[in-house]
């Protein structure tokens, strides 16, 4: 059994979904693990993970747009230090996750045909987001 | 230390919360080991898994109806090409999840009593579901 | 390659956001390993886990009158045996989550700089909540 961990970051320019499954395969696929579990992981509390369709781009659009009506910005917030998109981003967080685990089976990602990774960014001025790989396994 | 992978299928006709603990619990127990951790794992972006209450059934009938009030039908989604239902059930999977892990000690999943493992099926019509089991322990 | 297992008892006196990050902290330093991948599970379905931040607390206070708005006690469930606040507390736990896996790198938790980890109890009454810890890694 032995374990894997990598950092990578992704650089955000507004809020919205940016996949970066293949990145997570390139480099599961560069481990030698044939089978194991892959945690990713979002050191952030105003942007989350979610794995959704990577298909049809007006799902990510509905997405969006659905969580700003959730967690709108018109709202008297007691914590709004970093200004209206601030609370709505602990908010988005808080309704998705920062952690995903995904089993790894015969050297490949137990994601479906049609699931993406993807970081939820919830801010609205460029961010550089740190994500953390770990991969266990054999 | 030793890992099992398993995949199994859950088939469901219409919306609603699909209970299979005991399946788990079985496969489980039948890979002998002791202390460990399970990751449930959904290859889907239209049903998603939840833990919940296994006692009260109307638990059930309140959470289905929870999430159709918040994630309505009756909205001008962009992505509708497979009916009203397609884009609440992608909604519905963001606000819940598709991967769970559940510690495994002294041979017992670490379920509380009242605990339940769902499948949370989003589409109105019949589906086959893949779920994927890892168990990583000794 | 090793692992640990841990449990530990949180008591909640009111709907609020616990913050429990040291003693897991502490936990996880003493199980001497460096590298690996903790996973924290809430054994309940009325209270449930959450990473947020740490630092201004008018963010939790926004959280919890936030969940207070979209799973309101003022409703007609079905299930409301326990008091208005039972069925609301089943709702917010599906909306978060009662699991957590964080990587352990360099001997240290992957948690971001404003990352704090959160019971997310959603009980009026004084409760105590039986959280696991699972580590594995070496």
């Amino acid at each position: 059994m032995k374990q894997s961990t990598h950092s990578l970051e992704i650089t955000t320019s507004g809020q919205g979904l940016y996949e970066f499954t293949s990145t997570v395969v390139q480099w599961v696929s560069r481990q030698q693990i044939h089978t194991g579990l892959l945690t990713v992981f979002c050191r952030h509390t105003s942007a989350s993970l979610l794995i959704q369709e990577n298909a049809d781009p007006t799902v990510r659009t509905d997405i969006k747009a659905y969580f700003d009506r959730i967690a709108p910005e018109n709202f008297p917030y007691h914590h709004d230090s970093e200004g209206p998109d601030d609370m709505p981003a602990h908010l988005k967080t808080a309704l998705t996750q920062v952690q995903l685990s995904i089993p790894l089976m015969e050297g490949r990602l137990a994601l479906g045909t049609w699931q993406g990774i993807y970081l939820f960014e919830h801010r609205v001025r460029p961010h550089r987001r740190e994500i953390v790989l770990h991969l266990i396994g054999e």
